[in-house]
């Protein structure tokens, strides 16, 4: 998505050869009309999907994933929680996910009864790393009996390997910007 | 807000004299349509505020924040964050947030780079109780020299004590639905 890389060129910050920042327009302050574009392209991309549900893992990953339901005809979003809610009383779907700028390992968590069996879930996340998180929602909609038809996106750091991990399982994975590298500061997009 | 107090008598789960649950359409599971109503009418009450900016607390209050935010003609979402995210490196307005529920005092976090003098903030949350996710925001945008222009609620539980505590602070608290009790598992809307 061209303008998604013009944007990350001009306001994005590179630090070193591995963190990019863009909390000022995707996951601090939010860019909302850019936001509403990216859902566009996430369901173009993934049009015919048959998705009934798109889902995510809070906090960042719900604008993103709001706007692409919105865009693929109003289907809910359901997005796994990082914190055990006392309210969650049904019962949950748990999942560990490593940190690896923390080196910690912590769950995410979605209550069952929002995912189930005849489920087609399309995965939008705003950063695809290492995979983790991904693998994470991968097992949440595993344990479910679901399916996934999809991974969108909004930003692939290519050279963590977290698609390639994903694709192995079989998952249909397309990014909205894919970052091949970054050194000393500068941000290169594969292809 | 007609259609969202028909939509929490129907769904919503009210637990004993004080809990409601609207994890199915609120916020684990989002009804996008909804949300997309719940900011047109945020929108609508706040017609004229002159608010650049909304704000909000991750992560549940992002979905109706997102949405006022595009029915407000596109203006930019700031979100205060629970955790101290290693990313945040230019320095951060800090507030502590009581949980009520849980017994504990916690921060939550914005980067002094998206909020300061001349800003006018509308505040967003889903739900307003105790209003000290409110005070804490109220208290950030105090120490960035900005001014809070309103704050809309998607629901109100009056009896907690919150709106009157942000309105002898002067903030302009409107809510979509508002309710006065919860008896026995059953709720009850003011007026």
């Amino acid at each position: 998505m061209k303008k998604l890389e013009e944007r990350i060129l001009r306001d994005g910050r590179a630090i070193g050869n591995d963190i990019l920042k863009v909390d000022s327009f995707l996951n601090h302050q939010l860019d909302v009309v850019l936001i509403d574009e990216i859902g566009e392209e996430i369901a173009r991309l993934f049009a015919g999907c048959g998705a009934n549900k798109v889902m995510t893992v809070e906090a960042s990953g719900i604008p993103p994933a709001v706007a692409a339901a919105r865009a693929l005809g109003g289907i809910p979003v359901i997005f796994a929680k990082k914190a055990a809610p006392s309210t969650m009383v049904d019962g949950a779907y748990e999942a560990p996910v490593k940190s690896f700028t923390k080196g910690t390992v912590s769950s995410i968590r979605l209550s069952k009864s929002y995912l189930g069996k005849g489920d087609k879930v399309l995965i939008v996340d705003d950063f695809l790393a290492a995979g983790e998180a991904g693998m994470g929602m991968l097992s949440l909609i595993e344990q479910a009996g679901a399916e996934c038809v999809g991974f969108a996106a909004v930003i692939e750091k290519q050279y963590q390997g977290g698609s390639e991990r994903l694709r192995a399982k079989g998952v249909d994975v397309k990014s909205l910007a894919v970052i091949s590298r970054i050194e000393d500061g500068k941000v290169y997009f594969a292809g």
